[in-house]
């Protein structure tokens, strides 16, 4: 009998009912994560579980048994983070998946982990308000997966990542221990702050199975804009003039030509075609600062170059506008298969980051669309291939390395909100430092000293 | 030979001109910190490195020769965090006080961490740009303390703590390894959030020698406006009437009777003598959106119970407005010695952690001034006694207990923003349970084995 069989036979005496996937057909379902073109496991058993006190015996029994576990939310990562291992258990939180509080009075929302983001906005806004972070997922993505990636999204340039909105855990160890890391305090420095380490670990320190989120009273309606620009080198210009005006924007995401033309293709929006770039500017200042937000954003744009501005006079045209970034990935994967990448840099060297991105593609023939959050230093260059292209694989790797290089060169980042995962891992030493990574492993090891949460993965 | 005294050979070898403080009389001034009233050990050594190098020569001797260390500031901490410990080596990061780069394009200043919070301040708003973490000891405390308890302020109703403005530190390791946990890539998943983990571990897992902390564009002159109440509870609900009418001031302090008084006798600022808690409230919100916010603030203050209303008329009138709250401590300290507490709780339980204070002082026939951060849900209680009262001691120690305890009871916490130090220990796991006390203690011994880190503070 293997570990997993031992452990699958002592979970379905301790909790009969735990609803667990052992037919390989329905484990397949968990073997990928949205990076279908990477390598993956597939998992030896899938566990649904219901309840804090199943993922705590599961966990526990996962330490006797000496198997591995992936934790899991509804499997949109761009890492492989949640990807399945060969023979081991994944543990999908999707069941667990109620609002348990909204408490508008201490801003802030109780919640399970497999509660979608866009339900967890809806319910706060019904209460007058807003949870911020806002991955191009969130129609999907879980929160729980949100937190074990640090997830991003559009508004981050003014409101930050998932890690800066939440307030405590309840968290899981390797061994079944379940710890509580902060609550509805919003003020606290008592002792270590095990909830910002947990948050982007991405499963490998523990399983969270409860969040205490913060919350910002709802903002009224934004006030949008679209900015088109002669060249790249101009629309990075226009990010850092408008940084320098000391203008904070909701929202403040790049489209480069290659994008601009397939969002038009596919969608009809009646984009401006020969612009090399394009800028989405929103604002959701209070009252009539949001319109003069944009009023100092389109001066200083015109000012850096921009060729032409459309500013949406209703709420219904601003919806269309922000279509034009919402179904950039849809649009091009309409075209073969994107490998999307997900690097940042210092802000102000955005200009550098997309002129390498231009360079590196040029010189391999590789088609490359960049997309991304230009406002906070985050681009998605995406690498798009025919279907049937044999050499794909082959140019993502170089492509990806000399684009990863370049971004660490300018000071940046190889994964700004999607990850290291499975995909980045050698990267992390590079990146971080060999120091620093051996301090990573310590702790790895210090909270997981047996190995069995989602080995292979960040570390 | 003991291990300090090898240390002090090794070093004297390695670095001639370090600045070592080795006669006693040089060595009592860094016994305390600005909790004099509490034992503390005289330091065997005192070391005042200049440079990163430095630092890391002291720890890798200080692992060799088995000599403990405690990393320390300006020594204003409230905790006893930086406060000496017999025969060990403190370690004063206050010559390492430069400001290396102020950054406007990329929104941040790159550190040591001897420079002092208003000086940096100072330095920043020169080019159009805030660093908004205000401990109120911003004049005399230095960035490293501020990171060491990710200390926080008045503002942090509005911009949080320490913590939420740091993007990367440079950090020496217990062993002396030097490492750097991130830059000025505002947006970065990579790996687990070390920035994250080291701020408010108060020297126990690394010693801080540089940081890059995130900046915002300087915001215009704030709107500041003073309201009084009849009883302490309608302050508190006028506090949940501000939060529920979806106000977000840059500041909101309450200052109880005593402290009205404290403050009116020392400085004759006209101030309702008769009323029994205060509001300051400012909105640095943009141009005229924050005479608007102050508009709604002062019409839920009124329909809460506020029973008259003061408005600054300009910035000389708000200066002396904001004066009643920056000299609530030092009035208090002119009639008595003061032990000042710094709980927390969810914001909307301000009311109740109130009464209890009001209650348990009164029990314990202790005289209790309050004020503190209501907006975030943070009170210092200062138990006022007469400076030859032989009880202090043991009364401070009943009714802390006490206030801690009914802070925790409405899950809050025992220490805001001042740090667990030496002051709070014993409270660590009774607030945040055993099982993540043993994921700290856990954490700590990975970082740092031999445990030479300011042992005996946090856990």
């Amino acid at each position: 009998m293997t570990g997993l069989d031992a452990l699958l036979a002592d979970v379905g005496r301790a909790f009969p009912a735990l609803r667990l996937l052992t037919d390989p057909t329905d484990r397949e379902g968990y073997r990928h994560d949205e990076t279908a073109y990477m390598e993956a496991g597939l998992p030896g058993a899938v566990a649904l579980p219901g309840s804090t006190e199943e993922v705590s015996t599961l966990l526990r029994l996962a330490s006797t048994h000496r198997v591995a576990v992936v934790p899991r939310g509804a499997g949109t990562g761009l890492s492989g983070g949640a990807a399945g291992i060969e023979g081991a258990l994944t543990i999908v939180l999707t069941r667990m998946n109620r609002i348990l509080e909204i408490d508008p009075d201490n801003l802030c929302v109780v919640t399970q982990p497999g509660v979608i983001n866009a339900e967890l906005k809806d319910a706060v806004a019904r209460h007058g308000l807003f949870y911020p972070p806002d991955p191009a997922s969130y129609e999907s993505c879980s929160i729980g997966g949100n937190l074990g990636t640090n997830a991003g999204g559009l508004c981050c340039v003014k409101y930050g990542q998932t890690r800066d909105w939440v307030l405590g855990l309840e968290v899981v160890l390797a061994d079944g221990t379940v710890i509580r890391t902060g609550g509805r305090t919003v003020k606290d420095t008592a002792g270590y702050s095990l909830t910002h380490l947990f948050v982007g670990s991405q499963g490998t320190l523990g399983v969270i199975t409860e969040a205490t989120l913060r919350l910002r009273p709802l903002p009224g309606p934004r006030a949008t804009m679209l900015a088109f620009f002669g060249s790249l080198a101009a629309a990075g210009h226009a990010v850092a003039a408008l940084t320098r005006a000391g203008l904070v924007p909701v929202t403040l995401e790049l489209l480069d030509h290659e994008t601009i033309l397939a969002v038009d293709d596919a969608h009809q929006l009646g984009l401006d075609r020969a612009a090399a770039a394009m800028l989405l500017v929103e604002s959701d200042a209070p009252g009539t600062a949001a319109a003069a937000e944009l009023d100092a954003a389109e001066a200083a744009i015109l000012a850096a170059g921009g060729t032409s501005i459309v500013r949406a006079q209703d709420a219904q045209e601003a919806d269309w506008l922000r279509q034009a970034r919402r179904l950039a990935l849809r649009a091009l994967e309409r075209q073969g298969t994107v490998r999307m990448e997900d690097v940042g840099v210092p802000r102000a060297r955005v200009p550098d980051l997309l002129a390498a991105i231009e360079r590196i593609a040029a010189a391999h023939g590789v088609r490359c669309a960049t997309f991304g959050h230009a406002g906070d230093g985050n681009l998605h260059p995406n690498l798009v291939f025919d279907r049937d292209d044999p050499d794909a694989a082959r140019l993502t790797h170089v492509v990806r390395d000399e684009i990863f290089r370049a971004a660490l060169d300018l000071g940046g980042t190889v994964t700004a909100e999607h990850g290291i995962g499975a995909a980045r891992r050698e990267w992390l030493p590079i990146q971080k430092g060999e120091g620093a990574v051996a301090a990573m492993r310590a702790i790895k090891g210090a909270l997981d000293p047996l190995g069995i949460l989602n080995p292979g993965r960040v570390l």
